[in-house]
């Protein structure tokens, strides 16, 4: 593969995962305080803003740590292709306090409409920051919750390995993370229902986490009082396992290989190899 | 043609076209049982999932199979050009059989919301899975159905074969599928009315099935009691030939021909020649 | 300039206008016929299948005419950008029977809607076919209609320069006319008020055309009466002239020019030059 | 940098920052208006046409000006990435007359509608031109709307700087322009409650002035009487220099920086410098 560039260090990797997750919730619980709390823009606005997030996320985080983002992924990208698993603990980490950042910064930005919307900070506007089951509200109860998180994450999973396999049709002027993006807003569309489509432990615990510190006293349980939190981050680590498995086992054994990407990143187009060279 | 790759084999063509037609369905079925079953959308995510589904599928697909993912397509293209007629029907099966399972996990994961939405299991919900002449409720009529389905499945096989056509101007940087996705975006939002815009007979055969099989009795029939899964199957066949032999009458035939790529897949990009290479 | 093609004759080049231009308002139209006559969408979805059927349009012709789609653009292109005048008139009447055909055939496949919601045939589905002052509602009258007309196709043409301009930014990969559709779907969104955003006269004239044969005897008149129709014509024309000779003054002069493309085409990107290599 | 072209000189610089900025308002202000005049669309029109304005006025003005529109960018970049301090003031006033004419063109376009949605001219009207603490409803007050524009600006060139990074994942095929118009989607949809988002001193003091200029008695003051117009002015600012400073800390210096390109510019892609070679 031409034009290897030096590597930006440990270091840099983990800062790229945090700042790339921040962005990622500072847009995702953003969205959802401005629908629930100051009562502007819909359901639609939900699913564009979080793929646009995902999206956005990626493009900061790409060259330097191939933008994860979430530790799903980085878990599944261990199991079945070659990522370190020695870094995996860190790049979760990471992920998950950049969530935990971004969400206290909509937590404090919005403090005065949530309020108004929820004085208590009950469960009501506990679903801003972290998921719930049938979103508060449907009777999907928690094992609705647990094999649609699973579902979705396998069908995240799936198609990250899909855009991003160089043997395939990636998208090429680094256009992967428009298509990773809109692979979210589709999710969120069709499989936002049982669990608020968490498919992503970080997003969901970090969040959680801020609103538990700055006064939502109930934020590790549902509407039941069952103490739901693990739900949204066990079922999409097994959901991204399974996923990728899938696709290495439908798609990815009838492509050639030998052109494999290092372990973890977005394939090169010759689009960033000629803007490398310069 | 430069670096032209080694054939994955039938088999792989086949697992290519029923992943990606799992994939297309998972978002299409998904999405409109979340608006239906959950009440968490409206026609617009309807919409936009569907297309979104498509691109997937065919990001998934592409590489391998052409990623046809619709008999319509499968039979237009051998029909017009070249794809082998031999194929024809293990695609189709392959792809109906995608389109069933991707239904069923629907149907298993939304349980609890379509049974609250619809304890039943009436024509009420069935919308969810397969079409009905109005939607089930507007008073077109199967012939306003039939009409329907060619038009809007000529106007599918007319833009596939503008947007993939080599001589044209077909989007690079391995953007094609996004552009499908558009099409079928547009055609949700403006040829949806009289029929739910099947314009693919696997799309909605595997999911009528799946749910005849779990509950639905009434699956074949429209709200006047009428037999009308043959409509979207006839139908969107017969208008996927005519849209074909449109495109070759009024764009094809005035564009030149040295460079066509292999019948039934997309076309290379530099990009994809490139990527392939290394 | 590499690689040029030969032409496909004048004969291609209208039968591209011609399709370009159905294809346009088979969306365009039939968006609104979904929304106003079966209630499935609202504005967002009107917006949005305009804009995609203009970029569909644009695939569909962009290689054999340039894909004008719209008088406006063709005799601004031939004022401003050599475009043969001699070609003017006939490129306007292949665009013009495109729409009508395209009309037709909304009008026949919604017949059954269209007379449930307006068995009179009157100006209150005539909004589904051509465009009204205020979209026939709002009190703007006949003089807020033509400016809005003129200001509106000015902002058209300024961007469909600035977008195709070699020498300024315009999009590779073949994805202008993705931007372009972009651009017609902020028109909608934000010019839509006054005049319902007709921007062209071929699509406001050939439906209003199809229309008048169909049963909308009123199809000439706006809701006050007055003989509406030629202000979508006239004032598209002048405001076309209006942005193309504004981008020339703000914009197109500071850039150089050495590299100007075939006038009235799309500029070639890397990518067609090499697609048409092989 | 291979085939840098003649500059286009100041004059087309300042030109080009007019058009740009006139083109952004032209739809971010004809948005509102439509909507909040007309009652055509909802919030999600609001958030699309304003991050589609964005992105033709960087196609406008791109190759010419490096397309800041904004003065939070210009001054971001002066003090960042090097763009020279002697040209900040003159774009600043460009950038701030081009919104100044473009609201006016609105204006004069929308006053029947103004007109009927708000007779006197109040600040129920207002929001169509420049922002409000709150959006001149929700209890947020100037100190909500203060952080929430430094929040959001700071995101705004945050990601601005990611995705013009040459040593980053730049979008290539000319396409950032398109991303950077998503950027501004998702921050109308996550950040526009408190503050209505303008994250651009131009955007909201032009046409602050242009209404001032046309009836709107009130233009400089917020719901509660308090003199406002300076806090869109300032905490852009501000939070435009933290947002490209985090970003260089946490991003920008784990990338090598051997190939920069003109400081204030969006980097040339290969197809921009294979279009310019022609």
């Amino acid at each position: 593969m031409a034009a290897r560039w030096k590597t930006p260090g440990f270091a840099g990797e983990l800062a790229a995962e945090f700042a790339g997750t921040m962005i990622l919730i500072l847009f995702g619980v953003g969205v959802v305080a401005q629908v629930a709390g100051g009562g502007i823009g819909d359901h639609d606005s939900i699913a564009w803003a979080w793929g646009l997030g995902v999206m956005l996320g990626v493009y900061v985080a790409g060259r330097i740590s191939g933008a994860h983002l979430n530790p799903a992924v980085t878990i599944a990208l261990a199991a079945f292709k070659g990522f370190e698993w020695r870094k995996v603990a860190p790049y979760c980490l990471a992920q998950t306090l950049g969530a935990f950042v971004a969400a206290l910064l909509v937590r404090w930005n919005y403090t005065e409409v949530l309020h108004q919307a929820d004085p208590e900070l009950t469960i009501k506007t506990q679903g801003v920051f972290s998921t719930l089951p049938g979103n508060g509200t449907l009777p999907v109860g928690e094992w609705g919750a647990f094999r649609d998180q699973i579902i979705g994450t396998a069908i995240l999973l799936f198609l990250i390995l899909a855009i991003t396999d160089a043997a395939g049709t990636p998208p090429a002027a680094n256009l992967a993370p428009f298509v990773i993006g809109l692979v979210v807003v589709a999710i969120g569309m069709a499989w936002g229902t049982n669990a608020g489509y968490a498919i992503n432990p970080a997003r969901d615990f970090g969040p959680r986490l801020a609103s538990f510190f700055t006064g939502y006293g109930g934020a590790f349980r549902d509407q039941t009082g069952y103490l739901y939190f693990w739900i949204p981050i066990v079922a999409p680590i097994l959901g991204g396992l399974l996923g990728a498995g899938l696709y290495k086992a439908l798609i990815g054994r009838f492509l050639p290989k030998e052109d494999a990407p290092e372990p973890g990143r977005l394939p090169d187009t010759p689009e960033t190899v000629e803007a490398r060279r310069g």
